[in-house]
């Protein structure tokens, strides 16, 4: 193609074995090439584009230092892997990323031995460097164990919990500390201002001179003895810094930018650390492209884009994103009700609380990559007498779940949970998926759990959560744009426990929760050309149940079948629960639950991701059919 | 009662009220009285002894500082807050601990409005504590909020998450750090080190005499101005702490067993803090009780005892806990495995790993109250070529899910999960049930789930365990002692996916998974008397279910039975769903599924708690009349 860039360098790269043939003076160029050749990949592709500029440096620098993939190179959260997938036999692939069949948008164990231990979620990577370091030393698989996890990630606990077992175990375990002062969002908390206090206090020169000086120990290995070696790295560091106190020694801060300062300081760290220790590299987001540099999200993740002038090519849209209408919902609400707060966890773009946040920033929390606490947090202020919303992805509430069970549902106290993301996502994949949290609440005593089938559902959905006081309620949303169907214009709260007939009609009834009412209608559509008219009702409610509405379903008809964009175990296993408790199955009721199934979906579109799931109008259409068609069916019909 | 200890002081406190109307003096009488009441209730109803007496001092010195129940007091964990329930009300049901419809063993909202947050699981308080000083900020409720919490705790991401996310916001917000070096068992970790060097660094004396000095300051609280009593914080600081870093004032270490220096550092904060403050606050577990002194874990959890000597009246048991069989049979493999690895999360007691760990102290990780750690760095170990066990409360696990889902179950990491106190758990009550594992482990793709019927059935488990490399493998069993069966020689692993046929009857199958195995024979021998025959069957597997037997027992019966010790959405809920895709229900099928019913079920013995699930002998064999006796089904039958 033509927009590709030149990279004379880089195309004598084809496996991290190849960079350690070449000079350092090549390995910059290696470098500057594989920053065209991703701003070139992800032009195409669309992605993650800021993080992997800012860690082309380190990427190079650690796959020519260290012995890849026999030392374990461990990517936290790995949005910045691009370079690293160009640079490990993947560059014939690299303008397929987040896309069906193609190269995941992250590390991934089963696509490359390149990938020890895949990630998507943030703050895993020491846990698992530690895991491969004591497994090494205990026999296992050998080598060094290197993590590389940004300043936001740090905000993690788990981050924090690794350390402090890392700390006790001294274990030699390289962390690399990828400080961009920037995680999706600028981070916040007091973990953030210390990291710049960090920086603050020891300007390069003055390392760059010292980690210049570290090259002159090098080859061989030991030849001024270990403790000289161990003096050198001590004076390195700025002193008594909080990760020491941890039991690491503190490396830094270095340039991430400087190959030659990268290159030395990795050497020093391969041929003599002797336990945990933590490089602090400081790196730009975005770094090396004028239109990310300059972006507020530094080129966080971007759609497909023009490379001279950073354009995105988005599709256009008729209907808001489901995003855009929950927080304009909530902000309305706001207005009229000052006890109405809202606690993000690093995420004030992706749940739309930034604009929450513009007009009521004393009421708005963003407490970092913190599930845990956000959770905790609200179930406080909702103590203290506030009605708190607190907006994550399906999949990180994930994080959260035992103090959703121990804090927040055992005391009964009202937090809202807006849940974003849920269902299938995308160009994510499966690790973002938000498939379980149907099933992880449902089950819980006291909860209310919603599901919007469309966005004026939602905005009903907010107002409704709003309104509740006598528990906690959670309502959850997919990931993209509404269906288009006109809003409310002042939203009413609906009836806890109480669903909505759509359509009548007879013989076989769908019971749809949340999203894939739209496939049910369309699935309706295409029946009544066969001469079938089916019955269809959104439950909006997983619990509490809609008992009335659900046990007038079954008894009407000779079928029902529940939809919903979950794992099993949740509203159609509470409807089964329902009906076999009232002994409707006792005289034959042929029930189907269309749920996702047994199995992890890579990335596709959602389209293409619903149609692998089953639970698109085609598939519904066909499950009515193949019911009606069933022998024992057929004759009772 | 005979044996009740002489509290002239402490009778006069009915409220914490009580507590200002008296001189310092009278305060520390109260302690003395106090240290000698818990004692005496605790020899009575069992429970949590060496945490309370702890903090005797510190509870007296903050109620009687601080305006509770305006102000917050949010003991975190709250095995300590004996004391505080007989200071606030509830003394005189204070021998009714842990007991079915008396006191709870922890905080509890519902219990008191001295109970401000309740809480069971660890390093909550922070969060809870952070929500209300924010809430107060914002116009909700007033009065400060004041977090007790152990070193123990200190290990937890959540508490780091919440110190992060406090020091960012500078609100007030007083956190009592109650350092006992002990949490349940001996804390672990880089955390705890740094604590003791803290200690080491600033002998008591001194701070004693600082402290007495700020009492000078009161009353008037301004006399000399707010930046002289900000000096004298500053100057009673040892400087430059990890608290002071994340963005805490830090005073102390103080001792936390005199109470002049208590009462005057609370006074001083109460008057002067201004953000978040840190108190160090040195304490001996089980202080004041010397058999609880002179105990390896300070008397931490204890069945009722004698007051003058200690010994614990424990009733005998004939069979052994299933603690110990999953213990010993792990030990025994390990002999045999050197790939077999050992991950607890501070519970080394608790899950019977304390006597691998005397066998294989290298191949035994605590890794302190962090269960998200513990999780991940398994999947660290599995990756690197370790054999893993992860052994988990099952309530504690609900900590680890989303590594569970996000670092297990996606990557396929053969994991091991040994999941304790599976199901309810007696004294304990609610917040330690655990009711949620099958429900969120059987929906996650590649995941094997098993639950063991007794504790020749957790021998088999434990070796299908270890023999399994394909992916990750869970197995739960409950607490207490198992059923007395005969113990296999030498464990054979079980096929995966196949279960067994127990006994052969008719017309009605009992299908159970897991514990409630030796009722379901106790309900079928019962029924033999009205000349009904169930089959009963043991599932093993919820996952892979045992499609054969499943749909041989549906097709084979008029009746069919699930019961499991676990919430909706688990195995009875995956046998629905298989059911129903197999067009089962279609046809006529009495299906059941009996579950632990919708609410929180709080302590009670053993046997009060499953009557009240509805999950004894008594309510299967009620189940089983009710199903035969069902209209229709008679008619079919």
């Amino acid at each position: 193609m033509t927009d590709r860039p030149h990279t004379p360098t880089l195309d004598k790269v084809r496996v991290p074995a190849d960079l350690r043939a070449l000079s350092d003076a090549d390995l910059s160029r290696v470098a500057h090439e594989l920053r065209a050749e991703t701003i070139s990949a992800v032009s195409q592709t669309g992605g993650h584009l800021g993080a992997g500029l800012g860690v082309v440096e380190l990427t190079v620098a650690i796959h020519a230092v260290f012995d890849t993939p026999r030392d374990k190179l461990i990517w936290d959260v790995s949005h910045q892997c691009y370079p690293h997938k160009i640079l490990t036999g993947r560059r014939d692939r690299i303008r397929t990323l987040r896309q069906k069949d193609g190269l995941s948008g992250f590390t991934k164990r089963s696509e490359s031995p390149y990938d020890p231990f895949g990630a998507a979620h943030s703050s895993t990577s020491i846990s698992a460097g530690l895991g491969f370091a004591v497994a090494r030393d205990l026999g296992g698989d050998p080598g060094d164990a290197i993590c590389v996890i940004g300043d936001g990630a740090m905000s993690a606990g788990m981050a924090y919990e690794a350390m402090n077992n890392a700390g006790h175990l001294k274990k030699r375990l390289i962390v690399i500390l990828n400080d961009n002062e920037m995680s999706i969002a600028p981070p916040v908390g007091a973990m953030s201002s210390y990291l710049s206090r960090l920086y603050a206090g020891a300007p390069f020169h003055e390392l760059k001179a010292a980690a210049k000086g570290a090259v002159s120990f090098l080859p061989p290995p030991f030849r001024e003895g270990a403790k000289r070696a161990k003096d050198m790295l001590k004076h390195m560091t700025v002193g008594g810094t909080l990760f020491e106190e941890l039991g690491f020694s503190y490396l830094g801060p270095i340039d991430g930018h400087d190959m030659d300062q990268l290159l030395a300081v990795l050497r020093t760290v391969k041929a003599r650390a002797d336990g945990p220790i933590l490089i602090h590299a400081i790196t730009q987001k975005g770094k090396g492209y004028a239109p990310a540099e300059a972006a507020a999200d530094r080129g966080h993740a971007t759609a497909k884009f023009d490379m001279v002038t950073g354009a995105q090519k988005k599709a256009a849209s008729n209907a808001p994103s489901y995003t855009k209408v929950f927080a304009q919902t909530l902000t309305d609400l706001a207005a009229r009700d000052d006890r109405i707060v809202a606690v993000t966890a690093a995420m004030p773009d992706g749940t739309g609380l930034a604009s929450f946040m513009e007009r009521y920033a004393a009421r708005c929390f963003d407490v970092g990559i913190a599930e845990q606490h956000a959770v905790t947090f609200a179930a406080g202020l909702a103590a203290g007498g506030m009605r708190p919303f607190c907006a994550l992805y399906s999949t990180f509430l994930q994080r959260g779940y035992d103090q959703v069970v121990h804090d927040v549902a055992i005391q009964r106290l009202p937090v809202r949970f807006a849940i974003d993301r849920a269902g299938l996502v995308g160009a994510d994949g499966a690790t973002h998926a938000g498939s379980y949290d149907i099933a992880f609440l449902a089950n819980l005593p006291g909860f209310v759990v919603m599901a919007a089938a469309d966005e004026a559902e939602l905005v009903r959905m907010v107002a409704t959560a709003a309104a509740h006081d006598a528990g906690p309620i959670a309502f959850r949303f997919p990931r993209g744009e509404g269906v288009g169907v006109e809003m409310p214009a002042r939203p009413e709260p609906l009836e806890i426990g109480r669903g909505r007939l759509v359509r009548e009609g007879e013989r076989v009834a769908l019971l749809s929760y949340g999203t894939r009412l739209s496939e049910a209608e369309a699935a309706c559509e295409a029946l009544s050309a066969h001469g079938i008219h089916p019955t269809l009702a959104d439950a909006r409610f997983a619990k509490p149940l809609d008992r009335d509405l659900i046990l007038r379903l079954a008894r009407g008809h000779a079928a029902l079948i529940t939809l919903e964009e979950g794992a099993t175990g949740g509203f159609g296993s509470h409807v089964a629960q329902l009906l076999a408790e009232e002994g409707v199955f006792d005289r034959g009721l042929a029930f189907r639950s269309m749920v996702l199934p047994d199995i992890f979906i890579d990335q596709a579109s959602p389209a293409d991701m619903y149609a692998t799931a089953g639970l698109d109008a085609a598939h519904i259409e066909a499950k009515v059919l193949a019911v009606l068609d069933s022998g024992s069916l057929s004759k009772r019909a």
